[in-house]
């Protein structure tokens, strides 16, 4: 690796002469092959968007010219050449490299992002900023084409055309973004890259060069100086291929290599899994159950109800917003849609939830993986805000099942309803195994109970296992407490709160952000009754959290066993217990409240 | 009125002979100048859309053949030859006509919708759908050209282009939404207006017919004709002139006439005036303050700055996510924006909220006009989801003033803020006389205070007069009350949390959803204190609330102060009370709780 052990930084790479450059991007990729495999992470996007990576670092000059990816997961090349290299070693890592950029690791990164279609409104306001303030400083937005289908690109594009601004935008056109790109703009693009009809992009008014062999990083390069020169918006697009020179990755039809795990995983079910067979299974019962993705297709765990029922499968491409009205759209042609999504990019349509779906009261399921702790993707992918928001929606019901049965039993509940939307959410982990109730007490699940209990703890979905393991823990040490499993989170269950109200202490046990938890909504509930009972909300901080496995995010934040049964013994006023079975983790926790969780 | 008064629906539409129609298009427009210049309402955009809405009533068979309207604000025409005529004498009343197409109302309207951009998603979903289910209904949804710069329409036309469904997008081109339309496509438009340049719209695989004289019903009848005709998704490209036949809307220049007001309304300051004049004044001492609005300069009060700082000054059409995202590059750049937006328009950008300006902690102040209950214009307008979903927003802070000086105070408090996002909400109202306050404990004003105070009333906001005034009536009849405005609402002040532990009963008096109020936050505090402390959140109930006057809804929910010093006596266990000083209409309430507060 003679030169890419050369390269500390861009000025490095602009130093090489041309006829170089193949053998670096080649060197990069192997790099990144290597250590992606090793590590885990997106692989295809990144080997797609190296050459146009080092001819981005030879004609601007960053950091004094600002370069932004979108998505953030095409910015591996970019660490590579802005001194990140040895960093790889701990991508996705806690502790260590971002899967995205960052801009705590360098002054190169001046954005973190993992949701898609950002880019452009960031390069609109920076160079209205930077002009507006004498700056000569250039700004350079590297954008995939399956980002050009969400909407906000879209306001972008139509802004930045109506000024001079010298915005360079780099499509990065690999005809794909986790899926192939859908829609009009797809085909457009397909034209343009076969040299046909004039640009989509000239007719909003931008400049528009190429298409480019985006491999061809002396092509880019030349593009991009002729780019620079126009001094006004332009759109120069780079023809790319995924997986570039990996041939595992563009060989891989269904890009499963969009992103890898890292070596050694285990297997078993997850709730991906169990959700994308049940689907399929009420698919067949049930022929007005039509479903969405937005680009996300197999990752969200359609796939299979997809090959079986291809003509009620719909991928809209990155346009949660569109996902969801045309799912109103659908609900009011009497069919029943459900969305499946990543819970984090659920925000991007709140309003349209709010006021398309449930103030016409429309019969739409939401499906939210990857809700709570997702883990190495980071702050801007947890799934921690789903369940402080949709609580606010007049109407939805918002599941959240503790195990393979309970989704199965919450999807068919949520496809039973015809009056307004229905939600359930789930975390990117393994699923494990069934937890038996001992009994149902209004809507809820009661999974352990104690005559003489010291406390409710209230399991809220997978922070059932932890909970039912503190309560073992416990009850081993005279502190016996009850159990329940709210299994709809939203709205509250009226006897929810009447049995809470029976105790000195709940503890509620969330895999998501404190505020607006079902913790807090069950204390506004008890305020209101004036009951003597102390109501905890046990989460997540109302923070952005790092990345790291989401073992390590919950047990650093206390939502495992030990943190738990400590948790409860704290508010017993009993945290200079030591009990002889507890944990020497849970021993040293203990009397140590964890920083959000009070 | 011979023609329209025959006309009982859109049959009687069809029936007539196409040289009747301008005579028609002259009724209809005289009664809506008539009727809405006396009860309020959306003027110009009506004006605009009364041929084509003719035209669609006589190629389409609705509600056979569904017919939506994108923003709904251009409906009134529709309304009339759908057989609600009568009607108008109480539009946008409590109990009368709404002001945008409301499925209760008629057959012939199957959405509601006051937020643009979203017909074109429902019309995807709507054709697919009933494509399904083998029908032959088909679709027509009728878009502005301002509705267009949202990102969400782009979304669905790249989805609709892909599709062989015969939808007829009617392009309402009258150049401006409330501004005149910005961006690339609007100079595009004027380009297709002109007959030159290939469209947009075909480079993206939609077909094109037009330009059409908007005001020419049987030109328009003969374009959709034909439109339908090509049995794919077609946009017939209509040229209107907004407030067309009423000289003084045509005339117009910053467009006054978007929407009037009743004859009658009494003058005085209004919350956005004490804004406008205050971010102008902020703007002379600040040069590093820059405004933006989405399409909605004077209406969220910004003239006056536009006019001293026109390069500080940005309107990025109806597209909140990039007016977020674009100011979170200027502050990247260096500059503090201020992006001024009606409350309930925010809902659309609160990914861009969450994570490209609060995970970034990028100073970026949110001015939310028409917070809480707006008034007449209804359930989708109510900004009443703000003060719910922001909290959770790690980092921001967000001010509901009491009074013009608190306004002020808080925007000075807001644009000194260099590491975070904050936010300021005030409704669409009178702003009032200042409100003195007695001392501050800690970000809090006591307003009144009493040595043996029987509760605690926490004053959010403009709820501040109906609470002082509640506190005085208690007062008068031995039931001291102690009147606190927290002045910013998020996060949550400790030093509130420690005074109103010290008081038995609480009542947080709130003008948005009861659900993540600040009621709801402080009782989730003072839960995990165990204090015996009686938390009511007295707020609008978590429910859509139909139109009304702001006092109407207010005094319905009991947020005015007979209705304050009724909760107060009843949580109080006093509610067979009856004083001698007490009006008849708390009398009246005493003993019945509203709806939603509890």
């Amino acid at each position: 690796m003679t030169l890419l052990g050369s390269i500390t930084g861009p000025g490095d790479v602009r130093a090489l002469p041309a006829s170089a450059l193949p053998a670096l991007a080649g060197e990069v990729r192997r790099f990144l092959v290597d250590r992606v495999t090793r590590a885990g992470g997106h692989l295809g996007s990144n080997l797609g968007a190296v050459e146009l990576t080092i001819a981005v670092h030879r004609v601007f000059d960053s950091p004094h010219d600002v370069v932004l990816f979108d998505t953030g997961h095409q910015a591996y090349a970019h660490k590579v050449l802005t001194g990140r290299a040895e960093g790889f070693d701990g991508l996705r890592r806690a502790g260590g490299l971002s899967g995205y950029p960052c801009a705590a690791e360098s002054p190169h990164d001046v954005i973190e992002n993992s949701h898609a279609s950002t880019a452009l409104s960031y390069a609109d306001g920076l160079a209205r900023g930077l002009r507006l303030r004498g700056s000569n400083r250039r700004v350079v937005a590297v954008v995939g084409d399956g980002a050009l289908t969400g909407g906000m690109a879209w306001e972008a594009l139509n802004n930045l055309a109506a000024t001079d601004h010298p915005v360079v935008i780099v499509l990065n056109d690999n005809g794909r973004s986790y899926a192939p790109t859908v829609g009009g703009l797809a085909a457009h693009l397909a034209e343009l890259r076969a040299g046909r009809r004039p640009a989509l992009f000239e007719a909003l008014g931008l400049a528009y060069v190429g298409p480019v062999d985006g491999h061809d990083a002396v092509a880019v390069e030349h593009a991009l100086v002729d780019a620079a020169e126009l001094g006004r918006p332009v759109v120069v697009h780079c023809v790319t291929t995924k997986g570039r020179g990996h041939p595992p990755a563009e060989r891989d039809p269904v890009d499963r290599l969009h992103a890898v795990s890292p070596a050694g995983s285990a297997g078993g079910a997850t709730w991906t899994d169990v959700f994308g067979a049940e689907i399929a299974r009420i698919g067949e019962a049930r022929p007005d159950v039509v479903c969405l993705t937005a680009a996300m297709l197999d990752p969200t765990g359609l796939g299979e109800f997809a090959r079986r029922f291809p003509g009620r499968t719909f991928d809209v491409g990155i346009a949660e917003q569109h996902a969801v009205t045309s799912a109103a759209g659908l609900a009011l042609a009497g069919l029943h849609p459900v969305v499946a999504v990543y819970a984090t990019f659920l925000s991007r349509a709140f309003d349209q939830v709010l006021l398309d779906v449930a103030l016409h009261r429309l019969p739409v399921t939401f499906v939210l993986d990857r809700a709570g702790v997702t883990g190495p993707d980071g702050p801007s992918h947890h799934g921690m805000w789903d369940a402080s928001v949709l609580p606010v929606v007049p109407g939805l019901r918002l599941a959240a099942p503790r195990d393979p049965a309970r989704l199965r039993e919450a999807l068919h509940e949520a496809v039973g309803v015809d009056d307004g939307p229905t939600a359930v959410r789930y975390p990117k982990a393994k699923a494990g195994a069934d937890v038996p109730a001992l009994r149902r007490v209004g809507r809820c699940d009661v999974l352990r109970e104690e005559p003489d209990a010291a406390g409710l703890v209230i399991a809220v979905g997978p922070m059932a296992g932890p909970c039912l393991a503190a309560a073992d823990e416990l009850a081993g040490h005279g502190v016996p407490v009850t159990v329940v499993d709210p299994r709809w989170i939203t709205p509250l269950d009226p006897e929810l709160v009447k049995l809470a109200a029976g105790y000195r202490l709940v503890l509620a046990v969330e895999d998501t952000a404190a505020t607006g938890a079902l913790g807090g909504r069950l204390a506004q509930a008890l305020a209101v009754l004036g009951a003597p009972t102390r109501v905890g909300t046990y989460a997540l901080p109302a923070n952005f959290l790092p990345h790291g496995t989401r073992d390590e995010i919950l047990r650093a934040h206390g939502l495992d066993a030990a943190g738990i049964a400590t948790a409860v013994l704290k508010r017993l006023g009993r945290h200079g217990w030591h009990g002889a079975g507890t944990t020497g983790r849970a021993q040293g926790r203990a009397g140590r409240e964890p920083d959000a969780n009070k």
